[in-house]
């Protein structure tokens, strides 16, 4: 299995576009990521998402490569809402004890501005704390400090599930 | 340059465990769909998703591989957000003239039930179509048929960007 | 205390404009159909909400009066809310058992279209049942056939309160 | 015409329990209010809606009277969809040019704890001003300073309607 797995690899790399080289690097770069833990899913790890605890919320940050980027060359709106969900989820995650998950059971996405740039900076902070869900609101900004972005989500506390 | 991304690759598979040689495989399948067209961003070609014109709408479906899944195993809110968007922006495209573009602006998701199974069917519908903007429906469904994600979204109307 | 509420009534009716006639009509109309239960609230009674069970949701139709009316003399947006909130909610209540109730917890709306005319109809159907959750949507149109504005909400279920 | 509204009235009041009594004078005062100019639609004087410009943003309060609760005895969700518009309609209109006017194109409303006290506060800020939309943010807190709703809302800018 490997051998062949090996072969189609060296092949479709001898022929790979500059584009496709850095999709490449991105990708090894991304499945390490997982490996090591340093992100929980692969969609986190390919996009490279980077997280920074602040004082009143979560911040993520991701840089817009290739694999961000959507037919007309701006920040896929997909990307974008991976990245809001991703940072309220994580944030409520840190807000609620740790035998609960939270998962989203509502989100509303504005659409800014364009994504582009080379980074994105999002941020999470909380609204609403309540016995059964976290209402939580998020913002992602470009490099130039233009917000693109804005979400709320609605998250359902419920009993950790085992893996 | 590309001897040292085939040595990089070549180690890194060597070592693969199954699932990540699964990863692998996608991430070829992924890269070779896009490098062909069948898919107009990296995200849309790695998730596999397949688009099927219906007479009321547009279909899209894609398999739920280890890519789509989040860290409690079932798909990322983020993926259902990313083909939600795509099955709704595609077929705004293909109800406007094609010197426009419909560019997403407001979107609201409804998280129904855990996303589970080999595949997710998602079909767009129109609800409103105006000067400016069309405002669509998508639904996500699992193979057993259980409404997975519920969206609408709107979809402002520019002149097609040159690329 | 009657008496001069009565005075204060009189001397108003005297120098009421006829728009303010039409209104103290609505208002005596809506006192009274709150008075014999006919609506539940204050603010469904002025609007005159009517409703008719449909097999598949439930409809309710209210007439466009000045009370309806925003600053450009078109239907209020806020009352376009209140009557798919109503419509959505009286719905949850028939679709969960006597000793629950269904308390809004989110909402999306989309205005589509100048609410004009005598009359708008909407109608509510539902989108996902859940333990703990209903999800529903609703439409609602003028005469002359044009879908106004769509919504979509979510009711959590509760024990019904006393009152 | 008059004298028989008169009569209907005089034998209404006649008749009318306390809370009937509270709510004459209530319609007594909003009809006022409207006539006046002091709220510019009938629901808004009826709610008796008040502004109150702040630095970043705009204010507007309303006392819970009848008028405004549900059959449950709380602020009905409408009311506070009425007022959340309101609120975030009036800033924009603050924000644009006195040719222009801003219509609600959609709104996402989180509703987070019961409607209860004397009064309900809420204020708009801005999220985002672009040339044909703003998206703005709106909150309604309790007297006891508990937010009990949040909104999202996109403001189409359009030539102001003759009237």
């Amino acid at each position: 299995m490997k051998e062949k797995l090996q072969q189609e690899w060296a092949s479709f790399i001898e022929e790979a576009t500059t584009e496709e080289q850095e999709i490449l690097r991105l990708f090894l770069n991304g499945i390490k990521r997982k490996k090591s833990g340093m992100n929980e899913s692969y969609i986190s790890s390919f996009l490279q998402i980077e997280k920074n605890t602040v004082a009143d919320g979560l911040e993520m940050t991701f840089p817009i490569t290739p694999f961000a980027l959507n037919s007309l060359d701006i920040v896929h709106g997909g990307v974008t809402a991976t990245v809001l969900d991703t940072v309220m989820g994580t944030y409520a995650h840190m807000l609620i004890s740790k035998d609960r998950a939270a998962v989203t059971s509502e989100m509303n996405l504005h659409f800014l501005a364009k994504g582009v740039g080379e980074k994105i900076y999002s941020k999470a902070t909380l609204i609403h704390k309540g016995n059964t869900r976290l209402v939580m609101e998020a913002k992602a900004y470009r490099e130039d400090g233009t917000l693109m972005a804005h979400a709320t989500g609605t998250f359902h506390i419920i009993p950790r599930p085992e893996k």
